[in-house]
């Protein structure tokens, strides 16, 4: 992942990213009802592409493999930065054209390319793939069950809220993750005694990923930096250093 | 537990999981006042049944130990996963009806064969079982005390809400969790005062256990990480590995 | 700690046990309006004191050292399960009545005594003493600073709620605690940058506490069970085991 | 960091804690609307910065080497604590006073200098620098990815709330922290199912920075602990002290 970056100078690094920065501050602004449609953000838009354009252009010639920069991931991302404005250009007032200038966001991705921190968040993320998967699962089934005990318990009393399984999907989302808008909310007893088993059980069981991506990027960093001392006194004591390959 | 699956090829394995997806989808869509009591899920229902059996039948007669299948965890699920509908058929409009047609939301529990993770969970659980009862105890005593402070300094300011104990229980838990929907709030300085104190002891105390848990999981990894290496290896270093059976 | 427990046969701790939880039944279940100052609780709580008054006399009996058990942590707890029942008698409608009823919820302390894991909660706790502190004086001095600047932004459009900076602190508590009841919200553009600057600051400090207290109980556990361990094999390996008591 | 403190005798830090506390209690006190620009509250601003001073003076004469307590971080600390009285002395009625009396909070930060688990926190956050900042830049590029999503979905819907993008941002940053005020919500299904997505994803994102944070800790505190350890049996088992070296 690290190989095939495509290779600019600093000072072009840093203005790609100034100029990603720019390109989503006037994507923010251009959605003001006051600024819509203002030929302003049109002109910046084409001049921040073609810019984009010329470091593409740019990295592709200064890569050491030319075709595995474009088969890369960052190769790939930097086509998608320009990819959306160069396909509406002509293409004046249409329904297409709105998603297309909605997938001029991923230019955020190219700042992956200049964190070293996101590798080590990928190998954390990758080491527990199988425990994430499972309670992805779990909370889903949760939210399933809080949905079907709620309507049962509520549905009656508030048809509109929790008149079917998936109305009543909303109300276990905004429960279970803590944010509790308080728009739908139990009034029968039998509702609200459910609701509260639901919390108790529930709560623990939805922080758990967060703990367990945050121990594994613990883990993931001090493996990684035995492995680089490691590779360093190399020729010390082998006895003990049998343990780091363990 | 892993043992005694009662394997099947891998086809009917994906064939069981679609139907169990397929079974919980057409419950939700059931729940949806426009659709019911329409023929068409009572006929989809017979015929998923009529499905599972011919599964837990293949399953019965494929297992090594046909008993020792029959009487394990997943042999109980894929009955209780017929069960339901089977003695639903004939009765038609009964209250107990209602309640056997939740229980085909125990098919969810066909998954867990399919989750090598839910092992690690379920051993990670297990380790720190005391601290999590200590805990439960712990977080149930605090939403107590919190609901009779508030009963006390809330109960003459709004009766309706917090009145007595057990009303006051619906803004214990709401407040410990962090939901807070808002629908219940102290309103006297004192009531406020007392939330507040609640709120900064108490929901340290509720986060707990989820990073516990959390840290089990990745600890009970670890340890079984090294328990297959250290099998692999078991000629080795003698010395140092007396260390991984402390 | 574990010692001069006053050891009861393990029936009497089951009873002692129930009477804690019927204690707080009726406790509770009194301060519903149609059952307050019903005479039934009168004559329970008598029952329930007298019945305490008897396995405090026998563990004192029965204790090795009778002196040690009376000034122990659970001895303390044993008397001040009875004390408050004890001083109200006689007395009739009396506002400090009132406030001795509520010491009764002291008794919950009486589990205590039959949880193991809670010690090792207490050394965990303690163990992190020094960091819970300095997070205690962080948090609060997050919750002040929060206070006087969204009363600064709002204090003008919304005196009512934050037109001084005691006013403010409950927004503050309730939204760095995540429970956003929804009460109070800032509405002036000044007051959401401010606010959102807080919630993003400060919510992951107010987190940190209870992630400390589970990576502490993990590991205090973990040095319990090495300790065990190793006075368990104690004549093997010597070389290695330099390493535990490091 | 330690060094250059300036030390002072015992009761002198215990007065000058005691003087920051009656600070912050004038300070809150004098906000309410009641006490505004009571003259009393001038008064004792003065002494009490005159009692700072005169601590600076014999901080600064105490010292072992007074230029660097002077430009140490303390030093820095006690001079910001005087600076903002000092500077409207003369000046009545000015709206640059009030910026500079909202500077005395400052003084918050000489209770630091009472800390030792304040270094130990600094220490933990600078060794997850890198993944800190990470986080800080995903958890913005999520909040505003919700905000452009929810733009769409809602925008039409309700105008007033989201609008633009901007006006969208304080959902996201509401929803993503889990405060959950409940003054704007998604209305349409399309937004609802938006929402449910991004608590779903989001939510785990956002709290991992205080389990990093946790960690960080508890494993700093375990290297210094076993630095210590290690410079006390010095001569002991050198083959095994390599591993700690690691």
């Amino acid at each position: 992942m690290q190989k095939y970056k495509g290779i600019l100078p600093k000072w072009a690094d840093a203005l790609s990213q100034a100029l990603v920065l720019y390109s989503i501050v006037t994507f923010t602004v251009e959605s003001e009802p006051r600024f819509q449609d203002h030929p302003f953000f049109y002109i910046s838009e084409l001049v921040v592409t073609s810019l984009f354009i010329i470091e593409y252009i740019a990295r592709v010639w200064l890569a050491r493999d030319r075709i595995a920069y474009i088969r890369s991931f960052y190769g790939i991302i930097d086509v998608l930065a320009i990819l959306p404005t160069l396909l509406t250009i002509g293409i004046v007032d249409l329904r297409f054209v709105r998603i297309l200038r909605l997938m001029r966001l991923l230019r955020l991705l190219k700042f992956v390319r200049y964190s070293r921190s996101m590798d080590l968040l990928y190998l954390a993320a990758k080491e527990i793939k199988g425990e994430l998967v499972v309670f992805a699962f779990t909370i889903l089934s949760m939210v399933y069950v809080a949905s079907v005990g709620i309507y049962l318990f509520e549905g009656q009393a508030q048809p509109e809220q929790f008149g079917s399984i998936t109305r009543s999907m909303w109300w276990a989302f905004v429960t279970l993750t803590t944010v509790g808008y308080g728009d739908v909310i139990p009034i029968t007893t039998g509702g609200k005694a459910f609701a509260v088993i639901i919390m108790f059980i529930g709560l623990g069981v939805v922080a758990i990923p967060s703990g367990l991506l945050a121990s594994s990027l613990v883990k993931t960093r001090q493996t990684l930096d035995e492995k680089t001392k490691k590779s360093d006194d190399d020729e010390e004591n082998t006895e003990v250093q049998t343990e780091y390959s363990a």
